[in-house]
Parts: C-alpha cells; sequence; structure tokens
C-alpha cells in the first residue's frame, strides 16, 4: 500500500495553571490538532499557544467543541437544545478561528468532544443543529469522526448538508463486536508493539479486531491518537514508524480533486 | 447642521435565565450595537439572538468584550497581563464573529467593556496588546471610545496600528471638568428635556457642559445611549426626535472615502 | 380549619449585576425561604443579603441547591454521578450555613432545584446520595418535596434515613390528573381569584384540582409561592389574605413534639 | 531543641479532571492540610476526597480560599470590594466545612490563597473583612500566615479581633533582605541539602538567610511546604528526616493552654 494518512490528535485541552496532555511532544508527529475551544478544555491563553505550536509543525488546525462543563471535562450528558447546540458550536468554532486568522490558517474541520460526541450518535434533532453550525462556520466543512461513520445521526446530518466526513481508526482503543470504540474514563498504558500489529492489519486488510477477536473493515481516512494517554507520545512514534516502514507519509487530510470523500485504505 | 450621526448602545448583556437592557425595544432606534461576548454578559444563545435581532433592525455590530469576570460583570479590574488581554479579545471577537458570517454580516468594531475600558484608559501595554487584537481580527479595524480619545492609552495605541477610533458623546451621563465621563453604578431615570437640551447644544456648538458648567469641546462620531437605564428607550426616542428635527439621519459610522476620519460635527 | 400552615419561596436567585424575583417583597408575606446557593443562582453577596433579608423578616432560611449550570439556570439534566450529586449538595449547603451562623440562624430544610429536583424524582441512586448529604449537612434534616410525596425517589430515599418530608401544595401552577406539576418555563400572571378559590379548597377539603377537573387530594404543610411570576408579590398577599380570614397563621413548618410529621389539613 | 512543629502545604488544588500536586503522597508526611475551596482550585468532588484523605492520615484541615477566578488560578489580583472578599470567604469556608462535619472533623484555620493573599498584605479594608469572616465561621478562630506577621493587614487585623496567628516559615522558597518571600509562578527543583541546612539553622537559631546572606530572625509554629513543586514529596521527607534527628514532633498547631500563642523556636 502506498499513498498518505491523516494523524489527528486532540489538543489544547490544558486549563490556565492546569496542564493536560503531551501537546508539545506530540505537535512533530501528528498532522491534524483538535484543539478544544474553552468549554469542556482549554482557554485564550491555552488555544493561541496551541495554535501557534501547530502552526511552527506545519499541523492543520480543526475544532474540538465541547459542552459547557468545565469541572465535568464535557463528559457529562446535558440535555441541550438544538438551539443550545448551535450555538454553543458557533461560538467555540468561532473564537477558534479568531487565534487562526492572525497566523494565516485556516479552520480545518471540527470534531465533537466527550459527551456532546456521545449525544451526536444518536440525537437527530442535536445533530442536525449542528451540521449547521458546522456548515455555518467552517470555510470548507468538514467532519471528523470515528469509523464506521455511516450509521451515526451527524455524520448523517453532516452528508444531507454536502459535509465530507473523515472517518477515524483507533489503535490505542478498543473495539467492540458491533464496532464501537469502548472508551476508557482513565487511559491506561498501550502496549506498542500491539498498537504496530493493529495499525499494519488495518494498512493491510483495512479492519480492526474487535475484543472477542471479530475482524471489522473499516473506511477510516485519519488515525486518531489520545494525547493523554500515559504513553502517548511513544504510540504516536511508533505509529509513524510504522507508516515510514510501509511507505505511507502521515499528511492531513484534504479533499480530493472532483470528489468528496476518499479512503486512505482504497 | 445636516448630515449623518450614528448611535450605538451596549447590547446582549444578558446571561441564561437572567436578562438586562431593553435590546428589543432600542434595535429600531439605534444604528450600530456594542454586543457582548460571554465574559462579563452574554451566552452563545443570547449573542445569536441579539446579532439576529441586529441583522432585521439594519444595525451594525461591533463587539464589546469584557473581563472574565462574569459575577463582577466585569466591573472589577483585573491584573491581566498583555497576553491574557490580547488572547481574551481575540477569542471574544472571534466568538461574535461566528454569529454575524451566517448572516452576511461583518463585524463593525470593538469597544471595550467595563474595568476592561478603563484599564486601557491607562496601561499603555494593554493597550498595546488589545489594539493588536482589534487589528487581528476585525476585517476593517476601528475602535469606538469616548471622546476627547487623544490622551488614553487605548486609542493612542489604535492609532498607531492607524486603526481609526470614532469619539462617542454621552447625553446620559455627566462629565466632570476634565472632560472624563462620571460614570454610575446603579442607573438613574434621566431628564429627558435635560438629554435634548445637552444634544442641541451639542449639535449646535460641538461642546458638552461639564458639572460644574464648563463648556467642553468634542470631536465625536457616535451617540452612546445606556441600554440598561431606567428610560433608555424614552432617552432613545428623544435622541431620534431632535436628530429628526434638525435634520440629521441617524446612520452606523463608515469610514469616509480618502479619509481615516471624519467628525459629525465639522 | 384552624392552626398554621407554613409559606415557602425560592429566594436568591439574582447573580452578580442581573435580578431576578422580588425577594424584597415577598420576605415579609412568606415564612421559609429556599435560598439559591451560587451553582445555578445566587452568589456570595446575593445569599448573605438574601440571608439577611429574611433574619430581619423573621422567614426560616433552607437550602435550594442547584445543578453546576450557571447558564442553563440549572434546568438542564446532566449525568451526574451520585458521588458527584453528594459533593455538589454538600458543599452548596455548606456554603449557605456560612452565611446563616453570623446572625444566629440554623438552617431550616433543603430543597433540590430545577432540573436536579426533576432527576430525584426517578433515579435511586441520586436520590440515596442526596438524601445522605441533607442527613449529613442539616442540623435537623428536612426535605420540602411537592406533594404528593410517596412516589419519588428523593423523599423515598429520605424516609429511608428518618428525615421528615414537608409536602407542598401550590397554586400558582396547574396539576395533570396524575397530580403532577405542571411547570412553565416563562410564568405567566395568574388570576388573584382563581389563586383564592383553589387555597380555599385546599384548606376546606384538602384536595387541589387538576386540569381535567379531577379532584386530588394532597397532604402538604407549606405552600410554594414561585417567587420570579410576574404577580407573585400579589398572589403572596391575597394568599395571607385568604389564610388571615380563615383565622390561619402563616408559620414556618416546626416538627410537631412527639412525631415526625403533621398534616396543615388534619 | 525539643518539642513539636506543625508542617502545612496547600492540597485539593485539582479541578475536575486536571490534577495538581502530590497530595496522596504529601498527605502521611504533613500534619496541617490548607485545603483549595472551589473559587481558584478544588472541585466539590476534590474537596471531599481531599479532607477524607486528610482524615486517614490524621491530617487537620484548613480553608484556602481564593479569588473568583479559576483561569487565572486565584493568582491575578482583582478590585474586589471589602463586602464581597467577606461574602467570598465565608462562602468557601462554610463548603469546606461541610465536608468536614460528616467526617466529624473541625476546621482549624484559614489561610488565604494566592492574589487575596498577596492583597490582604497591605489592603487594611480588605483585611478587617476578612477577620471578620475568619472569625464568623471558625469555631475555634485561627489564621496562617508568613512571619513575620506583625506588618501585615490581615495578621494585624486578626489580631484586633483576638485570632491567634500561626506565623509560617518556608524551606524552599528564598527570602528577600527585607524577610519576603520571593514566590515563583512556577517552581523549580529544590536541593534537599539546601532545604535541610535551612532547616537546621532554623532549628537552632531560629533564623533563616536571605538571598544576599542576611540572618532574618523568625518567630514561626509551621513549616510550609509548597505540594505542587516538582520534588515536594521529597522536600517532606527530608523536613520530617531532619526534625526526628532533632527529635523534634510534627504534629498539627494547637493552641497553648492558657495562652493564645506559642513559639516553636522558644
Amino acid at each position: 500500500m502506498a499513498g498518505t494518512i491523516d494523524i489527528n490528535c486532540d489538543c489544547g485541552e490544558s486549563f490556565g495553571n492546569w496542564s493536560m496532555g503531551a501537546d508539545e511532544a506530540l505537535m512533530p508527529l501528528i498532522t491534524t490538532a483538535n484543539v478544544a475551544c474553552g468549554f469542556h478544555g482549554g482557554d485564550p491563553l491555552v488555544m493561541q499557544r496551541t495554535v501557534a505550536d501547530a502552526h511552527r509543525n506545519g499541523v492543520a488546525v480543526g475544532a474540538h467543541p465541547g459542552l459547557p462543563d468545565l469541572v465535568g471535562f464535557g463528559r457529562r450528558r446535558m440535555d441541550i437544545s438544538p438551539a443550545e447546540a448551535y450555538a454553543a458550536v458557533v461560538y467555540q468554532v468561532g473564537a477558534l478561528k479568531g487565534f487562526l486568522a492572525p497566523l494565516g490558517m485556516t479552520l480545518h474541520h471540527v470534531k465533537p468532544h466527550g459527551a456532546l460526541y456521545g449525544m451526536l450518535n444518536d440525537q437527530d434533532d442535536l445533530a442536525a443543529a449542528v451540521a449547521e453550525a458546522i456548515r455555518d462556520t467552517c470555510p470548507s466543512p468538514l467532519l471528523y469522526w470515528p469509523a464506521p461513520v455511516e450509521r451515526h445521526a451527524l455524520p448523517r446530518a453532516a452528508a444531507k448538508l454536502g459535509i465530507p466526513v473523515v472517518g477515524e481508526v483507533y489503535f490505542d482503543l478498543s473495539y467492540s463486536d458491533e464496532a464501537n470504540l469502548m472508551v476508557e474514563r482513565k487511559k491506561s498504558v498501550k502496549d506498542l508493539d500491539d498498537v504496530a500489529s493493529r495499525l499494519r492489519r488495518y494498512l493491510d486488510k483495512g479492519e480492526v479486531v474487535s475484543v472477542s477477536g471479530k475482524a471489522i473493515p473499516l473506511d477510516a481516512q485519519t488515525i486518531c491518537i489520545h494525547g493523554d494517554g500515559p504513553n502517548a507520545v511513544e504510540i504516536a512514534q511508533r505509529v509513524r514508524a510504522v507508516l515510514e516502514e510501509d511507505g505511507i507519509a502521515a499528511a492531513s487530510w484534504q479533499p480530493p480533486a472532483g470528489s468528496m470523500q476518499r479512503s486512505a485504505t482504497a
């Protein structure tokens, strides 16, 4: 296999005096950063610093909006209305764009965070509102979402508005037999050889393996790495090493000329 | 005297379930709105509603960023660094722009709120940072500031960056002999005839009268009305009536062709 | 009928520069205040002022804790854990008690606010945690809850811990046929004669009438008045007038000697 | 020298998903914890966990209230009024006491945090208000403050109200020639031998040495260790080791029978 693949990571989730993640060490290893926008994490200074860091490393910047729940890190579902979801996403994406423009950067994509992401899996009215927010704020609307994307509310709503959806594949999380990501609240150390073998299988066959051993074909264009895992930097380095061995370049996802979607595994 | 003059008002300072100001009644009477951006007041839904209301009424929208002090309504000075001031203004202005773009509107100007405004009167390092934030976020950078503008730190810093400064005149606040606005923490009812006579004197002679009776010449291009005063709507109506009698049109400030500044009283 | 009845009202829901409710006018008309504790409304200064106002008027003070959602006024359900609910209630009740002690007052009761109240209707694990928080923070644990109380999770959990539950009856809200209160998000003006006739019926027969005309017997010991309704003060005055006509004294609920509960209609 | 000395440390400054300090490792090494109360750091769950941890380790708990500035970690001066300062301290101390009571603990002392501490060095009106808050909330009012305490506003105001002041000595910070602590915004690794020799000199002679080598006599009854320093645990271990060699027991400060103050160096 040849070609390119994107590597994305949630970044800028520090807040004030509190640090989170290994942004500085990860930036040289990734190609796209999902930057927190101040609701679940991040603050204006952190956002500015993170965007500048991405700029220095040639990393594309997407928005990572969350619920207005700082103490809960945006991980607790809230009964917000579609109107509230629209406004919350527009506000956060707009704020992030404020830091991009002075550096001549444009917003690359949007990827919802935490419980907002979870709610957008199945709440169609929220999903329609958030898809509109993406359309209304992105110069070139683009959604990042865990593959398989077809069955979830936001990717469906995005597709209806003509917004391309970039599928994510994870090698630092397990998949259920139903192809759902098994999220850890507290990240654990990952075995690097296991990450590498899972990545190789994906590159070879376009599939991941579930916890019970079931093969799950996935159409993904970007590898998501969790920046707050205890050995996130080592994972990213190993991913880069495997890609290099296979002659695959890491590059931020770009829409192919003449088509709305492409597959890294095609 | 003929020509046009701008009328601006702070808007969108409600928060969640709490209301403030008479935005709906004032919008048809003003020409420019300074919209709160969520730090001292306003929230994403309030911002969206306020921008939509301005759009319906043909009112230009400026940003009204404040300190991150919701419970203090941005009225308590804080020792923030220039870097924090820059980032706070970029964040807030960016967020507001998020709501303008979907309506085809562009940001008109920036006007700092409360204690941030007070700090920018005399802190040169903060002023330089905020002037850069205005330059970096406004499609056509513009600062609103109480006249006389020359002696204050932010207008000076703005002028250094080539940012035009629009001078404000107030008819619902008193002036000290040194031409300083005498801010009320709790707004009181204003005598409408007094407002009218002060406006007429300004239109005739380009001057306001201080509390001790001293005439103070002011070069202002916009009338600022406090939307949270108890008879703000009546004040705005009376101002419009006086302007109409004098054949002066109310219109949001626009840069004159070929010059950086103009005077409504010239 | 003779005896006494309690009149309670949510108070202290202003925040910073934003006002809510008619606390000052209502305090002389009520006997028990449920004071917001800073999570959904209220702030330290508002709490201090509200407690002092209650003290001046001989009004007993209960805690009115809410979800940590200021912009949503605590009205949006959040997926909080029992541990989070326990800690949130202990924190808020403790903070309120800080303002009671200097005035020689003791906490009278706890009454959950908004969506937290709603969640405690049916979530048994949350209810058990909040009942423990009430037990652990109240000098003489007491829960206020809309009657009929038996079928809801928190009153049940409270009863298990031996915490008395004071039933509330509402004359400014409608009841469904199932005896559920029909909450209005935006309070409307209430017909005072209607309030009076509903109160008289309750005093005479111990029952309220549902929207479809069904009689619903209720065992309540306190009348709850919504302080943020547009004619809340008039409603409170009318309630007091009707009680006076009937020779019923308004007094904050006190545990009867030798029993855990009493009924105002007994 | 024999006797006992107190060792205190700021604890509970994590927030939500963000960790700070090495509380778990430090608790067995200290005798008194200053626990953050949710304004500059800490949240209800963190407070509960920290208090429980202190309880398990036999550590006395004091309140560590700060300014309402989470993103600034309470380190930015704010122009708050005495009334706001009083209410902010009562609120925070009250909230913390909420977590002590269920464990049968009583509040030990109050120690202001960050910029609030700095403001209380020299603002007499704020100091009077905070001294009243301490008096009004502590079962047995007690203030912790860096020695020499006499010249600062809050210790003076506390003394006027009869509140004992416990002087702190620091071995992980430098002193200026004027006996001021030279605060580091970003804590650095400390040389353990240096800490030990400074502690020995203090135990022997009751003095510290300034950056220029000047001997400064200090009357302190507690050693403060910064829990967020990179080698805070090693520092605490070394302090304990030195004390043990000298036969000095570490114990939380207790008022001596029949007197208001005692000196560890007497």
